[in-house]
């Protein structure tokens, strides 16, 4: 077993025990490869009126795609911070008819260093993210996230 | 029982049928008076990492409230109408730590005159909406909504 299969097998008992409504939309972690994070949810538990995904939902992962990045960012710096999103926007291109899969990129080295850099340095540190879904290899939503991710302190780890 | 008490009763009902993971998030139809539209959910069901209500719980709740008001309106101005959305954005300005309430107002008379207009003329018309949760007075999140009501035509109302 590889690291990326521990940190994903890790990451997924996060959602599951942390935030358990990610067990009721069905969000798995589905790839990670150091370079691209993907999470899935199937259509049938996220249906909507229109027999489409609920924006709700999509927004859902979208928001976790990006919060696994960093999480995965700081597993990797072995740095031990708690991460909380700030602002996000979500970009609704064409109804999702089908199972779908958000896939957020790892940002490039200079804003990896950055962000560690700041965080250590400042106890905490903004990064911004996109997730994109697909269908049929078309854009059909694109969310946009704004996390800060703060150092945990020595009162943090004790609990 | 009033039509806003029946309106809400039949909110409620889409909700359920329809936008099934609304039940796993325990969305309620909390109130609507005609001017404001109030859509409550559990913090228990939608905790996280930081016992704080999830970002994509936050967002669903909000998505629904402007969603809601969209489908009261069309519902009072007697139209028979497809509600999806465009795009939004959410900004998380404090952690949400209860029972949380999504508010959405009633637009004013012009813009609900303008929608009903170039939605009967046109078939499809935009809205924009905000919605916010307040916990102990104090503004902890805004969504904002873009959406788009579409004219059922005579085929989709035979379905």
């Amino acid at each position: 077993m590889n690291d990326h299969t521990s940190y994903m097998q890790a990451l997924q008992a996060t959602f599951d025990h942390e935030i358990p409504i990610t067990r009721e939309i069905g969000i798995r972690v589905a790839h990670y490869n150091g370079e691209q994070l993907a999470l899935a949810a199937p259509i049938e538990r996220n249906i909507n009126h229109k027999a489409t995904a609920f924006a709700g939902s999509l927004n859902s992962v979208g928001t976790l795609a990006g919060w696994g990045m960093i999480w995965l960012l700081l597993k990797e710096l072995d740095i031990e911070g708690t991460i909380v999103i700030q602002d996000s926007a979500n970009h609704f291109r064409r109804p999702v008819t089908q199972d779908f899969t958000a896939i957020c990129r790892r940002p490039d080295s200079e804003q990896v260093n950055q962000f560690a850099h700041t965080l250590r340095e400042k106890g905490r540190a903004r990064l911004e993210l996109q997730a994109t879904i697909h269908e049929h290899n078309v854009l059909v939503m694109s969310f946009q996230g704004r996390y800060v991710a703060l150092l945990n302190t020595r009162e943090d780890r004790a609990l």
